[in-house]
């Protein structure tokens, strides 16, 4: 299992030098480099005897039929574009395992029908909207997406076509319902399994989302001959609900809250700010904890602002709610992770995946490995050989428990 | 009364038409206009039978003699720059009313000599260098600075040439140490006067600044797969140290604390900040608490830092002490007040003013006028035209008493 979990690594970082820029790991929606990764991932594939193919969403999907006819298949897979300046691993290494598991059951002969998919498209770089691979995989690609274009003016629809292939064959490429289901394989991007000392993790949902804009504006005026009681403040309001949303999500079991932007005005050091605008994203496994925080956070936005004299305007940019996982394939890959001799870990996903979109459509399920430092995104995002060598014994197993229920039910 | 503040209005809002920019009120040192004010100002100084002369530093200088020989000067002015898109009164106000001092003084025929001096900088808009024409005249102009240069590449000496002067001859604008002294009349700037329901102040001296800049280096990362207990938010830490200055500011008579810029990196709605870098500006009439709140807050931010695992980065860029203003003629001011049946008031100035300048060299007292609103440096500053008159009142109750100590004690 050493072996292939070094050959898992070497592969991903083979495709990491299918770049579109000479120096760091860049490749974004059906760029040049993305033939160069279906040009080697096509000959993997073909090497393992499975039927390849590219659909119209630009997602290589190869088909390992099973050593004997009439078996359902199980669908593997995660995406092969990248965010710019990546990492190696964010995607693709739940690509180069997939192929792997294609062996593990190959090797036993297990009686299950495997399609590996690389999707085209996850990080919404290009065209500022993700999962377009996965959404036609899954039958919610909206066809007037098609005309969405990039910083260069190109749309969807001429760079799928540009890629050599039929932008409006796109509802060609829904996987049939009827599969067992999909698994993708991902690092965590997050620092929680590195904190617990663990290799990976089963997950049992992706987390909901609430995006907002929140501006407090007061009055700006000269820091020098405006005396603290006669100020109203527009960032001293926001830094004190910034406080307030730290304070509250550090109390609140398995919510993250973030100001991750403000500007001010006029953001001059002699001038006291006038207006303060600060975003904020929250997201917990359960919609109602999460909707409960934004209601909290509002008020108490509300009531900093009415005690200051300072007004506030308020803008809902975001409200995805949550996805869980199927539970049965989670239950079976938590079996796995078990039986494997790993300790039992199961943990929602606080960013978006392919599953995601998947799960929509077909029982899906979703295995972490421990992203050491957290870091991901980033050239100095990494992976452990014992975590994907871990992975790969907990793929076995899953597979094998699966093939059991197969024949057992058949 | 009533018809000499009305005048003084009126020539600051005529003065006002003379701009380098139509529709708004924008005068920097020695810009075009400036000849124009000059023009005007010089008219109403030989008018009034004053001895008109430009110095080197472009300050325009008036001086009547007073009736007879041998009586010591008064130095009156403010200055007659502008901060871009300005208020009519900022400066201005403080000339056009010397003008009417002189004049009372006349018709009374006290004797004292006065200097009326219209201030060519102070604002520190065209060159970053506030008190260019109060330097000079105080003695204080160091000659590198004649290498300065402006947006457009041009230096302070290029200036000073181009306005028809000799920027070699700028020792000749000092004022005689044997002056009675210097008074300054000027709005305040400020809404404290408007909150006391007073129409002005003795200024007892210029509040002393300390200017910092502080980083806070944390860990930027995702703001949905790292939990609460694992970040290290620059914002947060940042956001925690606004409230604290706040705070201590409050609770420290006289003390005024302002964080009024602030930049985070990487500035994304869905990332941790790793960054934050702030502003601080701490000003009091007393360095010894000036001083004290500044290490206060320096104590704080390593702290809450500290706490937080992040690190800081501490750059102080200003620190400039306190100045009084001379106790016999602001004593003589707050009398004054007193005796044209106003309520005593002396308070610091939180901003910087030509006094400042003046007071390094000649014994100096400044009046303040209410600015409604507190508004200033912003086309809605104005004055109440009672506050003016009362100016005046104060201004005759002043010069009687300086006559009659000149009288006794000749």
């Amino acid at each position: 299992m050493r072996d292939r979990a070094r050959r898992a690594i070497a592969e991903c970082l083979h495709i990491a030098t299918m770049t579109e820029e000479a120096g760091c790991i860049t490749r974004r929606f059906l760029t040049p480099p993305v033939h160069d990764v279906h040009t080697h991932l096509h000959g993997r594939m073909e090497a393992l005897g499975m039927d390849v193919r590219t659909d119209a969403a630009g997602n290589l999907r190869g088909i390992w039929p099973s050593a004997s006819q009439g078996h359902r298949r199980l669908v593997l897979g995660s995406h092969i574009d990248t965010v710019p300046d990546a990492g190696a691993y964010d995607g693709v290494l739940g690509v180069t395992l997939a192929l792997e598991w294609v062996q593990l059951a190959q090797e036993t002969a297990l009686p299950i029908a495997i399609e590996v998919i690389a999707f085209s498209e996850e990080e919404g770089v290009r065209f500022g909207l993700p999962f377009i691979g996965s959404r036609a995989v899954a039958g919610r690609f909206d066809p007037s997406l098609l005309g969405l274009r990039d910083a260069d003016g190109i749309s969807v629809e001429d760079a799928i076509r540009a890629f050599g292939l039929d932008p409006y064959a796109i509802e060609d490429a829904q996987v049939d319902r009827d599969v067992i289901g999909f698994v993708e394989v991902h690092i965590e991007q997050g620092p929680v399994l590195e904190a617990d000392g663990l290799s990976l993790a089963a997950v049992s949902g992706i987390v909901g989302q609430t995006r907002l804009s929140l501006q407090f504006s007061g009055h700006a005026n000269h820091a020098g001959t405006t005396p603290m009681h006669l100020r109203r403040d527009a960032l001293a309001a926001a830094s004190e609900w910034i406080t307030a949303v730290e304070t509250l999500a550090s109390r609140t079991d398995g919510l993250v809250a973030t100001v991750g932007k403000i500007a001010i005005e006029p953001n001059g050091s002699n001038v006291i700010p006038g207006m303060a605008r600060v975003s904020l994203d929250v997201r917990h496994a359960r919609d109602s904890r999460r909707e409960a925080a934004v209601d909290e956070l509002v008020f108490r936005a509300r009531s900093i602002a009415d005690r200051r004299g300072i007004a506030i305007e308020l803008t809902r940019q975001l409200n995805e709610p949550a996805v869980s996982m199927d539970e049965r394939l989670t239950a079976y890959l938590s079996d796995a992770i078990e039986a494997a001799g790993f300790p039992p870990k199961c943990m929602s996903s606080g960013a978006g995946h392919d599953a995601m979109v998947m799960a929509t459509r077909v029982p899906t399920a979703m295995l972490f490995l421990r992203s050491p430092g957290g870091i991901s995104h980033h050239p100095a995002e990494t992976v452990r050989e014992e975590d994907v060598e871990a992975s790969l014994q907990v793929g076995r197993k899953f597979l094998e428990r699966l093939a059991a229920e197969h024949i057992s039910s058949s």
